[in-house]
């Protein structure tokens, strides 16, 4: 394989300038330049990314800290991310820590700074104390989706506004006349989507409800877990006309257990998610959500870590650095409709 | 942060010997090795990866090339693949060519034996010569589901026999006492799910029925794919009683296309798949299809890669292994009943 120096021989210029030039890097003629590039074609030089990395002391690559690549929107998000990172020419490690923070530990010490130049981090229950310690090491850290933008983390994120979300889901439902409304929480009481029921409380007071009082189950963030608490949601309170999510995974789970209680989806409960997954779009019937700014979010993710990857300068006060993404938007589709009038 | 040196001064050992130890290799007693432990745990040693695969030559990732991190059935796969690689301390690069053998060929030249020591590749429509290319430059490469055990593509290889998956599918159809049944290949006509589809075509000659002339579209892939084909296929032939899907995307679809058409599923319809990812357990009808061994396919792939990066001596004949995996079996779920007799 060619090195950099044959390279630099053949188009009689420094090895610095070989690097310069690929580097898109210092000032370089334009007739010097494209002597190296043709030089680069004629060698068929292809740098060699660990060593380049290590010589600059930053790996290509960037890592994702998800909490389950099984769950659809990682993936749909993972996209997103790899997209936005090809065109800067550094590529993708997917760590999936199972919802554990330990193995998110373990992969945190294993590449951050050494395998990887920064780490994005989606929803992956990771220790704050472990993202601090990753930062000191040298390794920028970006939170993707964080859920409260006017609490900042004290971490550089893109945050979205989950609560409004929850607001427009619940008013939704209200303005087709629903009343009696369950909630499910695909996280603890406390955890991250919390902010968004918050908005759907916040949105039945608003139309003189007790929203704090209506039936709410909190479940696993899966579709098993929305048909699990859906079937008890509706045992207990079998008056609700409609069940609002927190994502689309528990929303779609509510609309398998309506389908295996026999009830219609939307004539006799209707339904509502938060995301806008594929999924949302795929299921039959289609489900209403709140849309997320999904590809908006990765791409100022990625922006925001390579700014801090490139220039990690903590002077620029980046290190607290929140974007928010535009935000979210109803999408009705085929789940929700007005109540069924009494009979 | 502490050096190899000063873990090996601490033990009192040469640093080889803690090198050793760190990777089970090489005779070392127990009391060495325990002392040697103790001084990396005491001074809080983290091999640095980068900087240690390329002393060995050979980085600690392997990389796989999907061709669509989209498709659900890939992060399953890829949850699987990384399951069975973090217990060899290796850390996973998901590639996603978008099905294009351009992006493909660019991934496999940037990453490819620099910053991974292997690849694995996962339908991803790569040119068979950029696979050779990469396995002349280094990195052994892994095909993960071949198609067609009986016809080996002269690189190692994990196959699954999917014509019989085609014909099992075909053979339930055929039981339950469909003969209208239309076939939707997700591939182009010589391409991936061939075999499945001649699978099919077999059991129907075996039935009596002309196999080869029952109604057919390629169509992509996805669910979408189905939708449309599905749709085109009823339109001009309004006498199916069934679907056979090569995939369970396409098959996904198909139901789809058949509640749009106020088409009950299995009454009405029945529809097959092949595969067994979630979404067929989770739709609504649940989807029969035919199982193939996924997780078994992505942990003899890893087998089979982890050898070969190993001990890459081609004089062991590995470059040609051929790894095929459990008999695919029928998975009998919601949407397959027998034909509703004429009206």
């Amino acid at each position: 394989m060619p090195t950099l120096n044959e390279v630099a021989r053949r188009a009689g210029v420094t090895p610095a300038t070989v690097s310069n030039v690929l580097r898109e890097r210092g000032r370089v003629g334009e007739a010097t330049r494209q002597r190296v590039l043709e030089a680069v074609e004629a060698l068929g030089y292809r740098p060699h990314l660990s060593a380049r990395a290590l010589a600059e002391g930053r790996p290509p690559t960037i890592a994702l800290m998800v909490s389950s690549i099984a769950n659809p929107f990682y993936p749909e998000f993972a996209l997103a991310v790899e997209n936005a990172l090809r065109r800067s020419g550094r590529f993708l490690i997917i760590c999936n820590t199972d919802g554990d923070p330990q193995t998110g530990r373990a992969y945190l010490e294993q590449i951050a700074g050494t395998l990887s130049a920064g780490v994005l981090v989606m929803n992956a229950n990771l220790d704050f104390a472990d993202l601090r310690a990753t930062v000191r090491r040298g390794a920028p850290v970006v939170l993707c989706m964080w859920e409260r933008p006017l609490d900042p983390p004290g971490l550089p994120c893109v945050a979205v506004d989950f609560r409004r979300a929850g607001e427009l889901a619940a008013q939704h439902l209200l303005t087709l006349g629903h009343r009696r409304i369950g909630a499910i929480v695909g996280s603890k009481v406390s955890g991250i989507h919390a902010a968004r029921y918050d908005g759907f409380v916040a949105a039945m007071q608003a139309a003189g409800l007790d929203g704090a009082c209506a039936p709410v189950r909190y479940a696993p963030d899966t579709t098993q877990g929305g048909y699990a608490a859906t079937t008890e949601l509706l045992a207990r309170h079998p008056d609700l006309t409609a069940i609002f999510g927190t994502n689309d995974l528990p929303a779609l789970g509510a609309m398998q257990a309506a389908a295996d209680l026999g009830l219609n989806v939307p004539r006799e409960l209707s339904v509502v998610g938060i995301t806008d997954i594929q999924l949302a779009r795929e299921s039959r019937p289609a489900l209403t959500t709140v849309a997320v700014a999904t590809i908006e979010a990765a791409e100022l993710a990625v922006e925001l870590l390579t700014d801090l990857v490139e220039a990690p300068d903590p002077a620029t006060g980046a290190a607290a650095r929140v974007c928010v993404v535009s935000a979210p938007r109803l999408v009705i589709r085929a789940s929700t409709a007005a109540p069924r009038a009494k009979g």
